[in-house]
């Protein structure tokens, strides 16, 4: 069988290799032609594997000792050779794996990316891209930067917009993307010099269905197809959005439960919860592509649980499975 | 009888003065020791007014033709000398008002606060601060600046945090506030050359109880009382929650609507979804005060509708009741 292989570094997250391994066996029972590489100590990921049940093709192994934890910077890539997730870079830079998926450190990820696996022609800055959900029915928002960069120039971030614009054309199958700045106002006259520069280069930019500044606002409001920002603004939009989305279900959840009377109807109600919840959990929304790479490369959140690494490996398998590379290729030539 | 007075800049939002007006004859009925000059034009104001029931003692004009709109600098403070929001901030100056509120353009309202109003002793940059609800009982965090200021240095940050600090120390009667650097991770080392200046500056004021970096993620956990950052970021952040939490709201509805048996569901726990949408809807939120200036100022949204105008004026009317300012003052000379 022609297997999709994923290298999976299951080291470096917050919560050990536990959800990690939980999540790749979910999904390996459902995609039946994709085979995981559990890239890190082996004694341990077999130790804990031992009692669980999968089916054996679909699973493999690449040993190593060293982990890169949440404090290393982007030096320990070339430090930690025997890391699990310069390993995982490895076997995809060497064709052995298709894509990798990983919920380490961000910053020596990001270095791993590009040292390794080498960054698409014409891309300086590749970007992290999440899928945001909106309130419109089957449309998501792409938004990026949200942190692979702190400062982003007026240059990078029309680069974003063209590498996304591409994205949706060829993988969302958006004929023509609109494409927006993200800023504190509307006028063009608003933000920083770094975002009035930008807004003249997408302006101005012929390929792109350019529909100007869009308030933070309206990320979730499905007015447009891609949102471009600087990281740092980008990683406060999302991260703030996800924060309030969160707390804001858990509010009412407890006010649902205050009483025996509002329980039984919230009860009733379960499964209009569940449809919110799936849709708009960041859980379910935690892994983002970086994008610019020469390979699949994708990141959990460093606190990523089993359902957050089970998304974030249903991503990876789909941009595989749609060739989502060599379709990048193509499209950043047309424009 | 002692009123408070509000001189209220009804003029320059975005919905005209109606919204405004309403909002005040509103707060007018319950608050039976406040009186609100309606500053902008008067025969306009008067003829809407003309079918409305209100305590005539209660209510004042002040006349003038100009108006500052939205697309208006901050020059236009000095070239409108005649306008709605140069009265109102008059009247503020010369003690005929105690405090102003308006739902008109940000800049212009800043540069007429510096200008005419005057900065308190030993602050350079007045700063945006709302007031955030958590999902903690009873806790509230202040967050500023939320974008007065497009850029802040390191000591403009550490200023606001002694502001804010003073703020929730006498206003909200917390005793030793805990302060937090908005931040996108939580190590010293995280963010810009600023933030990290930031980040050593707040934790060496002996002053501060320092939490240490925040991510934005937390805003609403109620983690802290104050939340520290530059004016784009927090704009940023806030604007990015307000609108997750309007759309998850939207769409909860819409799930909760979608068949009768769900309706009558929801119908039973109308009260629970009042309860969370008065607590979270940024309609309730939607003054900041400008913290940092001689007299008490208030900006609404400028797409203000009656609600948030009513919570704006609420908001004034007690900072003033409360003496801020002068327990501000004194606040900043202890630290």
């Amino acid at each position: 069988m022609q297997y999709i292989k994923i290298a999976f570094d299951v080291m470096g997250s917050d919560n050990g290799f536990k959800p990690a391994i939980e999540a790749a066996l979910k999904i390996l029972k459902e995609k039946k032609d994709l085979k995981i590489i559990f890239v890190g100590k082996e004694f341990e990921i077999k130790s804990f594997l031992k009692n669980k049940k999968y089916n054996l093709e679909q699973v493999d192994f690449f040993n190593c000792e060293e982990t890169i934890d949440m404090k290393d910077g982007i030096m320990d890539i070339r430090r930690k050779r025997d890391s699990s997730m310069v390993r995982a870079l490895e076997l995809v830079r060497d064709d052995i794996a298709d894509g990798v998926t990983t919920g380490g450190a961000t910053a020596p990820f990001i270095a791993g990316c590009i040292f390794i696996l080498k960054r698409l022609e014409g891309i300086e800055r590749p970007a992290f891209m999440p899928v945001i959900p909106t309130i419109l029915k089957n449309k998501v928002t792409l938004l990026l930067d949200v942190g692979a960069n702190l400062e982003s120039d007026p240059e990078d971030i029309e680069k974003f917009a063209i590498m996304a614009n591409a994205y949706s054309r060829v993988i969302k199958q958006v004929k023509n993307p609109k494409v927006a700045l993200l800023n504190i106002g509307e006028e063009s006259t608003k933000g920083t010099e770094i975002h009035k520069k930008a807004y003249e280069l997408l302006k101005n930019n012929k390929y792109l269905d350019f529909y100007g500044n869009l308030e933070p606002r309206y990320i979730t409001s499905g007015f447009v197809d891609v949102v471009v920002t600087d990281g740092y603004s980008g990683n406060v939009a999302l991260k703030s959005a996800e924060g309030m989305g969160k707390n804001l279900l858990t509010e009412i959840k407890n006010s649902l439960t205050k009483n025996i009377f509002r329980k039984i109807a919230a009860f009733c109600l379960k499964k209009a919860f569940i449809e919110v919840r799936e849709k708009f959990d960041y859980k379910n929304h935690a892994g983002a592509i970086l994008l610019g790479v020469n390979k699949i490369a994708f990141k959990s959140h460093g606190s990523s649980d089993a359902i957050s690494f089970y998304a974030t490996l249903s991503m990876t398998y789909s941009a595989i499975k749609n060739r989502i590379v060599e379709k990048m290729k193509e499209a950043l030539k047309i424009t």
